[in-house]
């Protein structure tokens, strides 16, 4: 099964910016962006555990209350759909029992069956205290804004992933603190103005010989 | 530009799997490998920074002698090509003024234009302790880790992302340590055994209604 050829993906990965002015009269579809939100349910985790929660922001005024704790990047106020990658804090038992019920109803196998699995889970998340659980949250939602902003590439979707915010801030206008989650890393989606000048500039990176070694 | 449609990249997101058997027969083509590394390489970063190193191992000695390291996992020395990323630890102002290089170079601008850059990066940087610094870069490796996926399963090649290693066993064993790099995340890539009776269970995900709040 080969849906895109190399050529095709490296040419979405070449026109893909981090862009930096949107044109904020044009908003994603929602068939094209129904199939952004399910790249996001679909990302690997760690263990599947799947730490967190995603949240989609349209509404202008939420925009707009994000916007000074977001180093006022216009981003947030021009793009189409404003993605908060929200991780959970404190996975434990509780989250893994979930996942064995869900798992188990899902796949149709009794919860016992899988046992060796959730003790190694047990185990894994036992080792850490609650800042490494919270990093290693983090790290999973890192994974769907990779996901997500590749899905976003191939569908000709424009993309500025976003680290620049008060996550405290965040934390507060979204209710975070109370579900017991945490803002990550933010990405702006829509369509690139045509006055962005960013889009034209050659992309920086370095060589792949200086940063692939094949052994 | 639209290259692939919603439709055609859910079927490729539903089709890949963390791939537990792979057919170690079965290795990728130089021209679709290129091309993933071509991915990794423009996954996009922090500020640009690229914090990050990537080691593409198909010597089967050094899969082996990876392997113990792995909890054993057999997609290490059977998958066709093992990925580990690396991140950069201590990144500081002697990374900041190469990037400052390069993008000078490739965009042909004189680096003082940069100085607004440089110094919000370095604002940035200064902020973090080592811990938090490497922490950042793993970050970064993870969107590379996504962005990898991602391009494999629309190239319709397997892949089974791994946690589950020992870091400084692998910073031994590919001399990270003294380039100034740590072991953070892998990636196992080839094409699934037709005995890997887990390509055909049920994906376990939570509802959509579950994980996104439209707001």
């Amino acid at each position: 099964m080969e849906v895109i050829s190399p050529e095709n993906l490296l040419k979405s990965l070449q026109w893909r910016y981090a862009t930096k002015a949107f044109d904020s009269e044009q908003q994603i579809p929602e068939s094209i962006w129904s199939s952004l939100e399910d790249s996001l349910i679909l990302t690997p985790s760690s263990f599947g555990l799947q730490p967190w929660h995603f949240f989609v922001i349209t509404n202008p005024e939420i925009k707009a209350e994000l916007l000074p704790h977001s180093w006022n990047q216009a981003q947030v106020t021009e793009c189409s759909h404003f993605v908060v990658l929200a991780a959970q804090k404190n996975v434990g038992d509780v989250e893994i029992s979930q996942l064995m019920d869900h798992t188990s109803t899902l796949r149709k196998v009794e919860t016992a069956t899988l046992d060796g699995y959730r003790k190694m889970m047990s185990g894994f998340m036992a080792q850490m205290n609650p800042e490494e659980l919270l990093n290693w949250a983090k790290l999973q939602t890192y994974i769907a804004l990779g996901q997500l902003m590749t899905s976003a590439s191939v569908l000709g979707v424009d993309a500025c992933p976003m680290e620049g915010f008060v996550s405290a801030e965040y934390d507060r206008i979204l209710g975070l603190e109370e579900k017991g989650l945490s803002a990550s890393v933010a990405c702006a989606l829509g369509y690139r103005s045509t006055a962005d000048k960013y889009a034209e500039l050659p992309k920086v990176r370095y060589e792949k010989s200086e940063l692939i070694s094949r052994l």
